[in-house]
């Protein structure tokens, strides 16, 4: 028998380029081809969308590339949170590839959070990585999904269980394109909205008090400002976490108890992804102050907030369900979630409104009799 | 209209822990549980593997990391490359997932280079990024696909189409795993031991000249001191080019031709990845002499040390096929590469033994010219 011989691979930092810009404006996919047409190889980008989204404004975003010389073949897709799966990524990828799509070329993902999520992942894998832009065309996919670099897909198991981190090369948030968003959808987006206020920055909860409501009714400088002060919070907090070893994780408040309330409904459109989020965070400021961490002031000004704004704040708000919410059912799903680590559940909580901050392991039995307080039967 | 907000997202260097060591040597799976238990949050790993090395080695691996402690689960998949699939890669992502394997957990990828490309992937995507540790089981495993990040399906657009660079953070090469191998796919991983003098080492292709066929023969020394060069070779080159923008290109010799070639032969066994790799090889030698920058001596020993060794050196040598093997064939099979980039063929050529160069845009005219006196009809 001879010795062992050891390599050691010495990996460089990843050298790639991944700073960006996130735009934040109105008309933005006007420019689009303008912004975009520098940064091509040749004069060729494809876009993945819904046929919802591609409806409304399709051909505007055409016509945009098509202005700066940028020929673009559409791609478009169901819509809806069941696109998110690995058999639409199979297909999808396919048609990238019979598109001829290049390690070079750009693919646009031009939808909401579930195009984003998909066409993003396809990005990261198609030839190892090509690079995309998002025009996220819903309040939830300006606000939140767009940055950030997650991309998924959903397993039967959960949610976005699979899927890789990509940054996009630019994102344009265009606000004029909420205008044809039903209004629950914005409702929703605007539970991610209030989010960035309840997890570190009571001011900009405060200007949400006295905005919030000309937000919802299209002021264009109320969606801009929030648009724009939401993506600046999260990238504040991503560049210094990506991997969501520590504050990142904070951007979940609402989401665990809130995965739990969409698994129950089934990601079925009874619950939307913001509302699950809005009751979830309801759920996690009660929760707080159920462990005497967070003064009830504080919880009942959020959940005032977000009742006042059309949105869930707890489990009694919840639309009529068939379905199992009970307390045991919740804590299951939760104790499946994938903040599970080592057999431990990390929580988002608060210690007031601005004061967002991580229980490790939760007592998931205490959070079970909290939740059949709650209202989870 | 209100003014443009643009928001910079600064994106830090990849912090994550990319080094990692690749040991060869002897019976090293049999220390996989000592070496392996010290890297666990819990006592607790998923294998991944075939059926072949899952009835040659299975007890064995399971046996070696039971002793340190650590609870096993395997998950074995056919052998062959059209595992490497994403249908596949579905069902294996599921699988994990309903073992319960948590983004802190690790994945033993153990096999040949389709299961350390599949389960390397999917170690990449699950929960969007688990460690994995890689135990390649065959010859070109060991010197090549364990090396460099590299993970992949194909799509039916071609070969390693669908992927991402995700590190192992092991990689034990246990050169006496090698000996359940069948001769010819010792011979085909052979093919890109060889690969390694032809690139940059004009010495080691030397050594190779004496000490190939002891290595073949089973010689333990022999198989530890190319494979640990090979790997060795590969890591500096990786090193400073993870990417592939450069210098990692060099790499792909042999593998442009290769690839069009196994696509004829339909990944189906007829031809295996080595020896289209060597008649690659072969071919991209006696290219370059026509081009005039490689000395026709240089490209016969090369190819006569590849016939010596029982391995293709042109189209001449390959298996008998009713396939379309003409030169029009083959070089459309080219212009599709992934290597294409902006309508352009990088091909890697040699101006001798050890002094691999990248054709930046390749004359594909002269290509399929060279394809036809070749003997690609």
């Amino acid at each position: 028998m001879s010795g062992v011989r050891i390599i050691d691979v010495r990996m460089p930092a990843n050298a790639e380029r991944r700073d960006y810009e996130v735009r934040v404006g109105e008309g933005l996919i006007d420019l689009a081809g303008a912004a975009i047409a520098p940064m091509l190889k040749r004069p060729f980008a494809a876009i993945v969308t819904d046929e919802i989204v591609a409806a409304a404004h399709g051909e505007r975003l055409e016509a945009a590339l098509g202005d700066a010389g940028v020929a673009s073949e559409m791609i478009t897709l169901p819509p809806g949170e069941a696109t998110k799966s690995m058999a639409q990524l199979t297909t999808l990828m396919s048609q990238l590839l019979s598109l001829g799509v290049e390690r070079s070329d750009i693919i646009i993902a031009f939808g909401g959070g579930v195009i984003g999520d998909l066409a993003g992942f396809a990005a990261a894998l198609l030839r190892r990585g090509c690079r995309f832009v998002q025009i996220p065309t819903t309040l939830l996919a300006q606000v939140d999904s767009s940055v950030g670099g997650k991309t998924a897909v959903n397993a039967p198991e959960g949610k976005n269980l699979i899927g890789a981190f990509h940054q996009p090369s630019l994102v344009l948030a265009d606000v004029t394109l909420l205008s044809t968003l039903p209004e629950r959808e914005l409702r929703a987006g605007y539970a991610e909205v209030v989010k960035y206020g309840a997890i570190n920055d009571r001011d900009f909860f405060d200007w949400l008090e006295g905005n919030g409501g000309a937000l919802l009714d299209g002021d264009g400088a109320a969606r801009i400002h929030a648009v724009a002060h939401a993506v600046s919070a999260k990238a504040a907090i991503v560049a210094r976490d990506e991997r969501e070893a520590g504050e990142r994780r904070l951007l979940n408040l609402g989401h665990t108890f809130g995965h739990a309330l969409e698994s129950v409904y089934g990601y079925s459109g009874a619950l939307l992804h913001g509302e699950a989020v809005a009751a979830g965070m309801g759920l996690a400021f009660d929760y707080s102050v159920r462990k005497g961490i967070c003064p009830r002031d504080d919880a009942d000004a959020l959940k005032r907030h977000l009742t006042r704004h059309g949105l869930p704040a707890g489990i009694k708000d919840l639309p009529a369900t068939n379905a199992d919410t009970s307390a045991a059912r919740l804590t299951a799903l939760m104790r499946q979630d994938k903040k599970m680590s080592g057999g431990q559940l990390a929580l988002i909580l608060a210690r007031g409104i601005g004061e967002a901050c991580v229980e490790r392991a939760a007592d998931l039995a205490d959070v079970e009799a909290f939740l059949k307080s709650a209202g989870g039967q």
